[in-house]
Parts: C-alpha cells; structure tokens; sequence
C-alpha cells in the first residue's frame, strides 16, 4: 500500500513519510478529520495484523499483562477524550528565519484536534498491580522501525507515571468515530492529552513501568529543548530539557502566507493552543504589533485538552500588508513576540507571535 | 497597636496600609520570614479575637457548619503547604514606565514564599456536604471594612470551587510554624496556592457555595485584567478576565535597581514562579537580550507550590549596565520582552522580562 497518498495534506518528507495539514483547512472545523490529520513518523510505517497484535505490560507492576486488542476492548471501560495534538516541531519554520535548525520545516499545520476513545492507560497499569510512586516512568516501545546516527532500533519513548495514571491518558484504538488507521497508530497509540505528538507514540506493543525515563535513542537524544547558545558541537542530550507539555501558542491559518487578497473586508482565522491554563484571548495586530484587534474565540469549553479557534473581519487597505497573531491565557500568560526569543537548536516548541504577509490590491 | 510598625518591609502606602520585601531580602532563604512578608490590605486591618471569631459555612450545603478556631483545629486533620503567595500588583512599577496605571507602584517585593498549615477547604465543605458540580463558586466574606467608590462594605472574594476542593486550598490558622499574626489575617485566612493574593481572603469569617461569583465589589470589578487598548474610561468590568492563577514570571533581586558595584565578579540573584509548569531555567543576558547566560536554580522540588530562587556570579566592567532575567517553564514557555506587550490599566500580572541598572566604577 503507498503510504504518502494522503490529497489533503502537504508532504513534508517521503521517507519518513512526514506531511502536515495546509492551515486554511486547520480551521474548518473544532475536530480536524482523520484524512487532513498531520502525519509523523520516525521510521516505517508498520500495518500489524489487529487480529494477533499484542500489547504485553510489565516491569514493576504485579501482574504482567499480555493483551490482544479484543481483551483489552472487553476487559476495560472505554474511553474518550477530545485532544489537540501536536508535533513538538510544529512552526518550525518560522525559526528557520532566525537561523538554521535541524529537521522537516514544519509550517503551522503540524497539529490536529480530535475524538480519541480507547482505554484508559491508567485501568491498564492497575489492572497489572502497579506500584505507584514517585519519580517512576511508564516506557511505551512501539513497532516502527528507526535509523538515527547509523543504529537501527524500533521506536520507543516515557512518560512519567504521574501522566501515565492520569484518567485521561488511553490506549487509543478509535479517532474520530473510527478504528485508528495506519499511519495513527492501528491498532493501538498512546493519547496523552498535552504533550507532544512524540510522546503519543503509535503501533505499541509494550508498556514498562520502571525507575528511569526510556533508554531508547528518541527519548535520549531526540526532543530535548536547549537554550539558543546551545548547538549541534556544543549540546549535551542529557542536558537539555525533555519535552513533554507544549507551549501556549497561536497561529494564523487563513489567510495564507504571501496571499494576494482583494482590497475590503478580510477574514482572518487560526487556531489557539494553551499549555496549561484556557485561553482568554487571542489578539490580531495590522501595525507589527503597536496595536492589537481583539477577535472572536470559539472555545470548546467541555473539552479541556481542545483547542480554541478565532476569527475576526479586518478591513485591509491597498498595499503590503503583516497580520501578527498572539494568545493570551487564563493566567495572564503571552507568547514571546520574537523568534530570537525561542530560537533553539533543534527548532523545537516555537511559539513567538506568528506573522502573514499578504499583498493587498 | 500601630500597624505599621514593619520595619523590614518597604511602606507603599499607610491607608490601607500596603508594603512590600526590599528585594534583596527576599532572596536570603526559601521562605520568607514572617516579619519580612509582603502585607496587603484593602481597608481595614481587624483584630478579631481568637476565642469567640467564628466562621459559618452555608450556601449549597446539606449541613450548614458554625465554628470556632478550637473546633476547626479539633475537628478537622491538619494540613500544610509551602506555596508561594503574591499580589497581582506585584512588579507593577515596570507598567509605569511605559504609561500611567492604577494602584499602588509595586516593585518586585509584592511576593513571598510561606509554609502555611491550617484544615483542607475540601474537607470542611465535605463535613458541610457540599454539592459538588460544575460552575460552582465559594464565596469568601472577611471583617476588614473596605471603601470604594463612596460605598462601605466587607471584603468578599470567590474561587471556583473546584479550586476550593483542591486539598492544598488551606483554611490556613499558621504560617511559617506560628499562628498567623494579625497583618495576615489571623485567626484564619484563605491559602489558595497559585491563585493571586487577592483570591487569598484574610479574616474569614463565611464560607458561601454558590451558582455564581461573589457579588463582592472586590470581586465584581476589582482583579481583573484588561487588553492593552482597553482605559479605565471604557473598561466594562464584566468583560475583564477575573485574575485567579498567575504568570510565569521572574526578577533580579540583587544587586538593586541603581546600584552602584565596583568593578569585578558581582553575584546577580533572584526568584522565578511559575504560571503551571516548574522552572526549567532562568537566564541572565548582560546586553539587552541579545545573548543570555544561565543562572543556577534552587528549585524546591518537593514543593511544587514553591518559588524558585536562581543565581549567577558575572563579570561586570566599569559603565553602566542594563541587567535582563527571563525564566522558561518545562512546557518551553517563556516571558514577552517588554511591558509594553503586558500593559494594561489596571497594572495587573507584570510578567516582562525584569531590568536592572547598575553603575560599575
């Protein structure tokens, strides 16, 4: 089967098959459907066989587990829970402006919304006996194979077990309404709601509860935020910091980058994402940030891990034209206006006002 | 008793009387003695006496509750927590420089971390068989006698109550291993930690769960923050964001603003809190932002609530220096840049990056 048919979406990379959602139809809709999801591997794509897939659990727990997805379906309550996920890389290349980073240059389009239902990690890690505790990681070793630095490895990553017992946290088998297709993960992903995509890892076939974050390169290597006088010389992985929760972030979707509108009444739109508390506003500025709009917030207030969408009608004269986006959350928290600011390495976590040029005329 | 008599604390205003932590002593330990606490009142400082104050919880109860400070103690388990409290005017002096605010001109002192014991909220709203739901609010009536547009009333706050239901949100009888003195609100007081000083009551004297916010005046129209265009000439207080948690935020606390140092190694010191997620580093830029130093951090690990202190020691040649801090939080989050992007006419939630002049000679 071609993995990189995907009409909907633009490809960032073939191998790895990496392709994001164009922004314009990020906004369409609060849940983002499973064709125009953002996609992102590491590795092969792996199409295990859902009838004889097993998913073993262990490590400090009491009783190891070995489930196959019909066990695990019956024996557990569903679940579900509506989540934006994102790609820790997402808006990379509004950094790539400031200086070169490593990695695909994702526009604004590396994130989606959905309906994910499972079950939750947590009745799983129970069901096993484990032993709850503090400074304990529940390591999540996947099925697609990796290449990185000339070792061949299969894809794994950790959460700490506080994350891993939050209610909300599932082995997710359905997005949307349906069965998890391929490229997401079938027949089995992690969901946890508010961290990066990579920690949401896809094709999972064991769950270990242990006293240390995953040995495996990604968790080791990849994903790790570094001040901006760090580099690829000079960065130590144990070091940098381990993404998990994302940012408070906002961007514009419509219009697009470089567009050529009519002169008049414009909408512009985008989407809004908190890392931590809701988000209280979202603001549009037409003078490079001297003065801000404020604009129209759907916020999907029964689902705390959603995202918020915005739309506000500008009038927009002949001429050159920068539309610049910022959120503000319910804690009085800002985005940084610069990607000086948040320039890092690795191009990881960029959340600096997001700016469009549109040509009017 | 003359209540003013605080003389390690820097006097912002007598009537009500308000001051603040001289910088520099805030960074000598990770609590801040009682004596060196920030005091803020909104009207009158009460002196109710211990052995007869009695608190009443009602409101949307089953089993409306009237008791004295000896019950309280005997009745329900005891609690602690060190968390960070601060005013919501805290750092409001940086606002000013960019355009006139209201309130008193706050430096970075309106803040200090305490061990707070006392009974769990949750638990005395659970002795009152409290009915738990969504939109729910407890409202909190004290004795200081407040003035405000010509009206006279009791200060009076609320919180949502699934923030009263927290089992950290103290009714809080003790700070820092001795029973609350009187400028912060002995017999019993509000500790909500997180939330702005405000949300923390003192003198309580009710307990109200309730459909709806406080109708309090403090509640109604104080505490809440506006955007950047908005003036106290078209300030609609119903539209403005009710101020609960607080920002990401970070300041210089030595040396002090206007030192003057001599030439050589000076060590610059200060606190980070955080708006949700822990400190993952604070940075020292010697020119104006361009380039950043790190900073060593003392977190508090085993207070989550905690602030963080974080020093450096720097070489500084003679002429004068502007000396920057910013902090970043585990989800990546960091501070904007100038107060200009944090303005607003109330003076609330200043969380730019903090600026510091010293003369070198």
């Amino acid at each position: 089967m071609p993995i990189s048919t995907k009409p909907n979406l633009t490809v960032r990379r073939e191998h790895p098959f990496n392709a994001e959602t164009p922004a314009e139809r990020l906004v369409a809709a609060m849940t983002t459907p499973t064709a125009d999801f953002y996609v992102r591997n590491h590795g092969s794509m792996p199409e295990p066989d859902t009838a004889t897939h097993r998913l073993s659990v262990g490590g400090m727990v009491e009783k190891p587990l070995d489930l196959d997805l019909a066990t695990l379906e019956k024996d557990f309550e569903r679940r579900e829970v509506r989540a934006l996920m994102q790609c820790a890389g997402n808006r990379r290349r509004d950094l790539l402006a400031v200086a070169p980073v490593a990695g695909d240059p994702w526009g604004p389009g590396a994130l989606g919304n959905a309906d994910w239902s499972g079950v939750s990690l947590a009745d799983v890690l129970k069901a096993a006996g484990v032993k709850e505790g503090k400074g304990l990681h529940v390591a999540i070793d996947c099925l697609d194979e990796c290449e990185m630095d000339g070792e061949t490895f299969t894809y794994g990553v950790s959460i700490p077990l506080e994350k891993a017992m939050h209610p909300l946290t599932l082995i997710a088998t359905g997005m949307n309404g349906e069965a998890l297709t391929r490229e997401h993960g079938a027949p089995m992903r992690i969901v946890a709601p508010g961290f990066a995509g990579a920690r949401n890892a896809k094709w999972v076939r064991a769950i270990t509860v242990q006293d240390h974050p995953s040995d495996n390169p990604i968790q080791r290597t990849e994903y790790k935020l570094f001040p901006s006088e760090i580099t690829a010389e000079t960065a130590d992985p144990a070091k940098g910091m381990t993404i998990e929760p994302m940012p408070l972030n906002s961007a514009i979707c419509i219009p697009a980058n470089h567009a050529n509108l009519k002169e008049g009444r414009t909408t512009v739109a985008g989407w809004a994402v908190s890392g931590s508390h809701p988000i209280a506003r979202v603001e549009l500025s037409l003078d490079g940030g001297r003065s801000w709009l404020q604009t129209e917030l759907e916020n999907d207030t029964d689902h705390p891990w959603s995202w918020t969408l915005w739309s506000i009608e500008v009038p927009l004269c002949v001429g050159d034209h920068e539309l610049v986006a910022r959120a503000f959350d319910a804690a009085g928290q800002t985005q940084p206006s610069l990607s000086d600011d948040t320039w890092n390495y690795k191009g990881y976590l960029e959340n600096a006002w997001h700016r469009v040029h549109v040509v009017v005329g």
